[in-house]
């Protein structure tokens, strides 16, 4: 049986092809500096927007079309898995994500949602021995439920509180029942609506003492993937309590948690935060602290959280850019945190949408790969800061020197000669990498 | 004497060039479609930004190095005549743009400002006459003295008006002096800081009288160049009358000068007022009014105008893909309103950027022109709105129905059936025919 | 039987009350200027947010508890009826407004549909007659099904167009028997995704044929309400037709329409759009466009529709001034468009949140009332505009000058003499106004 | 010899006074709480925007009229001085700040700069010793002069780096014979156009270096005076690295220096940020890093940092009720970092404004004050979060349990129960304490 007929496994078949179904720069095996592409973009489904997401806008019902509307409750649940392995397989990804609630109905008790999950986990665990899809990470939707309205490990009830920690212990369980590389933690409804009613103070605290007793927790079971903090700055609350990278940071530093915890870095959080992708990714990056992306975009000129696939070239380019830099991303990935329009309601927008975004990090790699190899910003940069490679610029930056001695340099100085940052030249240089991604490949 | 040493004409060597002097997608007699790149892309320097821009910005002081920076007065507006058309020789441009106060200073009298402009007047039209470059348009600066400081033609201070008048009057007549092809409205000052102290509807009556004296006065002189209106949304005032295409039109259609003006649209404005840089090219292009073009691209994470020189290729394709569908620009031309940013502040900077944006908008125009000569998406958008060729759509298009028929239309539907938007599969297309620009250049 | 027990009618007990369902300032039948707040103010419940929003948001399941929680369709929209009409004598409002779609489910076709408007329609007929709460306003929903999701009159599919006319039609059959003052139309789906799968200019032509043929059968059914277009930049689609009142004038001025159309402006449309509501409402009062509001607010720090209940005194404040200049709203009235939060979700929270909105347009009325007796902004004006109401500027006003009088007399003037726009000023009586409403009302 | 003709010493004269020049609501020595207004709101003037801003904006020249404007150089300055006195007395205000180059011009050496410092701070000092105006603290202007184009202490060039710290020393020195109760650090410059041209780890590195020379010359010469960063997101770099509180925390942490540092919180910067004022005040409160404050406002439609005087009176409210509940600004204060428009060019204005924000911060000194007093908000917060104060809430407040304990207590959960969090009518009892502000005083 199958949910996506129509459509055969997504090759790559280059740039010349016209087929909308292949994959124009994304081949797997292709090698880029010594790792496969697939090794190094560690591409990932969302199950939710893929497979649950109906279509819904705030102003909308839902649109989408898809081989499982017909069924309801646990079956449709088992058809979603199976629809979504014959996508694995025919987009050839080799990782998912997933939230509780994407996988399983919630039950009308914690036990009967336990119950449900139980079933789902145990089919996930076995289509993922077969198959070559496994799992990046899993989460706990803690924001959707009426309950959380007021936050979850941040209400203002001790048993929300205690409902949340129940959801992620289970989480937990999950995760290493299937081997996930990760799990994340996105604080939907942990922020306040106003400050009016709200002690920050002890919502932050509890957020800390949660987090902990997850650290403990993982330890006692022996999951040993990577903890991830998502930031995002609003939406849905006012204002979210892990805004931003740095946010995040000044929190984990606070409540003693960086070693347990990196980041999974949204696109369009960041810009929702007002930032470019790759600050937050540099930010991350300088820190140690880069885990894993959610590969999506927005749109600049919406204020919400748009979800979009990423096809934006210079964005992908300079992601890319960090994660070469950084090492790759470990035990992440790229996750494909996006939607497909609402007007893209066919089954086969899915396959379209997918193929986009891989092929535009897959350019992207391409690109930050070779400006890496030439180390074009490199070699720009090392000249620029060259003043602290020697003289009074290495004693600051070997700690020799104090105001008495830099104000003595700056008395000597006759005059101080900055030079052009060349940021016009530079962007030009970009485009030229960009342009010239095909040409080096169709040499 | 040379202003510029050690950079000689800029030369088309193509994509494999590594000379930062050169073009590499910029060939000025390269014919796309019928024409040379040089006749459709019509670049122009904008005078300002390139000669007069001291690089200050709201908490710095002047940073840029210029040839002319030890001369003052009329003097330096000499030197920066003679370096502007050495600038425009080696850039190879058809045009350049000014404002009054960019090419000659102030006097203390009006007197004297005219004496002053007539002198440099003079020494453009002698240079004019040997050179290639050509004056795209001109326009009076009614934003920057103190006088203007509650607006020039929408002034609560009848003096005011009559002297934006009176200096519009002789930008009019140094448009006609100089064959300009164009003169640019833009109103930095015609709008309000707070309602609380306007009137607003005398301002704009009075703006309406403006225009028609305006459009009065160059019959009377013959001055036949295409009126332009320039939006922008704010800033500098908090809320400016031209707040976007839209509103200039709603405001032209009221005050029935729709017959003389133009919009001269600028990418920077358009986001500032929400709107894409295509948006506001495409409004003005369905209602016959797309005139000319500033060419430069803002910082979507910032809130001011940026003024950067265009270096996304994404704008420059979209853009160059309204303007193609408008057939050209008819009399207008690509202005550089752009500025290099405050650290490139030195002289080979300016060619840098110059150079980038060029580039950029050749790119633009390639990728345009094979998505227009492929039919890429007319031939989607045909077929989407096929319904309104035949049948009950027919019938609307062509005013043959009402709700009576349509109504019966309805309720003899079986179901409604929509199709897929394809938004995702679109963007990859986008970035296919943009990739492909070098290689197709290549072969 | 009462949906709302334990909440009485609410009555205006002043600002000494610590009562919380009671009005603190607006008091219907007290006399502002020679009318009762309740005839200036002309309030009305927004059907849609106070009986069918269940509290979802993009990341949350509903979350309200209403009384008509256990009803479903028919039954439910029955309960909702009663319920509505107790909330409003409760509330005592003179108007409400709905979308067909909020006071009847759609049925399978579009008969049933029809058939289930009738009954509804029908009772809430019987309702009317009885109760002081008239209906201000209806209008069609054209935007939450699927069908609608590339728009309603804007649509590429004729089949779409001409549902959207049947609904459309039976709205203003609806408007009529229900003696509705205004139909409205809200272009939720009239816009596009993106330009490059859009033909915008056979769009806002059908669109232009749309409200040709709205105008056409409403003279044909003898419908005399107004016709409200309500502006709003983005959001559900991500351009808008309808951007603000300039654009909606231009567009109404192009397909000549401006007879037949006023605007129903939002504040938090408004916001979206770049501007201040009382800059929306300046703007089509000094056009006489001016025909209705959707009384909310945003927050300025989220880039969405929040439509908070207004609360803002500066904004109502400022609001009613611009409606009292305008000799008030004629047949239009002031809508709570506008939700409690999600986290509002007692059924009690909607009387704190209309009692909220309606003291704080109370307390704007008084301020903006008390402002035009004292002529505060108005002396101010006229004498900052002083200089066109003689000489050269009264030529000016009057249309008997021209260039050449305005450059002699700007060659005649010694200096030119601006005073102070008194921003500051002018805000600090504003804010006096405020305090001191309280204190007048005390006295 | 006065620079302020006509205006007596500003007095306060109550809610029914008509005249301009006096304060309405603040009485330096009304006491609330126990303290006077002038001991809490320690109000400060800026001599920046006060004395030095000519009222150049992007696109215009100066427009102020001052009565030193016929003076240059030190002349200048002395008079500035002269002038500031008579001001500071005239206004009656406890507090000024100042930059280093907002009292004397920068020499052509740095040795000239330091005696130019030299002469005015002896001036200064004179003046200090009879007068009540006091140096609330001081700073050194490191991003006007072209040489911080890059950056000052983040400089690429370590001679930039040396100069900058000869500055802070000497302002550091200057607080200390000047007896600032602060010292105030913003990086304007301290920040990156682009990432492309950028090290951001040894600029931010070289930062946390430069801090420490700081606190420990600071030390060595008895400063005792409050070190205070000053976040801001952008403006004038595209990206500035002390983003907001949340991330000066992250960076305060991680290089060890959060006893040496507290936050100048401005609020202006704040909503550049995303944030509210009282959002940046509460974070800094409740991390105990709550230093002072920029008493400005910014328009929240424009993206610019516009540095009104502070006239909302709900800002002016909230932020008192969060440094209220801090227990006051300690040796902070309330600093008008805000400059009247450029249309606002009369030497009367800086009155005008300056009473405005004293007036509007008295306001909100009151409503705040009445607001804790009758603990409204208070009460609400600890009924809503009362289950954390006892039985597992507490256990989780005191660190007593973990997740197996909560999934039991999950598990024995029948239903959660969550409580509305009465946002609208929190709001409108906000209003209402705002309203009786008056009321209250005249009674």
């Amino acid at each position: 049986m199958s949910y996506f007929n129509g459509i055969s496994k997504i090759q790559f078949e280059g740039s010349t092809s016209t087929n909308p179904f292949a994959f124009k720069h994304y081949n797997p095996e292709e090698k880029i500096a010594g790792k496969t592409m697939e090794e190094t973009l560690r591409f990932a489904v969302a199950y939710w927007h893929t497979f649950t997401f109906e279509g819904t806008d705030p102003f909308g019902a839902g649109s989408m079309l898809r081989p499982w509307d017909h069924l309801t409750g646990m079956d449709q649940a088992k058809a979603r898995v199976e629809a979504a392995f014959e996508f694995f397989e025919k987009l050839n990804v080799p990782y998912f994500c997933f939230h509780d609630v994407d996988i399983a109905p919630e039950g009308n008790t914690l036990a009967e949602t336990y119950r449900n999950l139980d079933e789902i986990v145990a089919m996930l665990k076995e289509y993922i021995k077969t198959s070559k899809t496994k799992l990046l990470w899993n989460t706990a939707n803690n924001f959707t439920h009426p309950r959380w309205l007021h936050g979850a490990a941040t209400s203002p009830n001790a048993d929300v509180f205690a409902y949340a920690a129940a959801k992620v212990k289970k989480g937990l369980e999950i995760a290493k029942e299937l081997d996930a590389e990760n799990y994340v933690f996105w604080g939907g409804r942990e922020g306040y609506e106003t400050l009016l009613n709200t002690d920050m103070k002890l919502e932050l605290d509890n957020l800390g003492r949660f987090f902990h007793m997850a650290v403990d927790y993982a330890k006692e079971i022996g999951f040993t993937g990577q903890f991830l903090i998502e930031p995002k700055p609003k939406e849905p609350t006012k204002h979210q309590y892990d805004f931003d990278v740095a946010t995040g940071l000044a929190f984990l530093q606070k409540y003693d948690l960086t070693d347990h915890f990196k980041f999974n870095i949204e696109a369009n959080h960041a810009t929702l935060a007002g930032h470019t992708f790759e600050h937050e990714l540099r930010t991350a990056r300088i820190n140690g602290m880069l885990g894993s992306v959610d590969a999506n975009q927005g749109d600049m000129l919406l204020g919400w959280d748009t979800d979009e696939f990423p096809t934006d070239l210079y964005s992908t380019t300079l992601a890319m850019y960090e994660i070469l830099l950084n090492g790759g991303l470990g035990s992440g990935g790229l996750n494909f945190d996006a939607k497909v329009r609402r007007g893209s309601f066919e089954a086969e927008d899915l396959f379209h949408a997918h193929i986009a975004g891989m092929d535009s990090f897959a350019i992207g790699l391409k690109v930050a790969q070779r400006l890496i190899e030439d180390q074009v910003f490199e070699k720009f940069i090392a000249e620029r800061y060259e003043s602290f490679s020697k003289g009074i610029g290495l004693d600051v930056v070997e700690g020799r020197t104090d105001f008495h001695q830099l104000e003595q340099h700056a008395f000597s100085l006759k005059e101080i000669k900055n030079t052009s940052g060349r940021y016009e030249r530079l962007r030009a240089i970009l485009n030229q990498y960009l342009l010239e991604a095909e040409v080096v490949s169709v040499r």
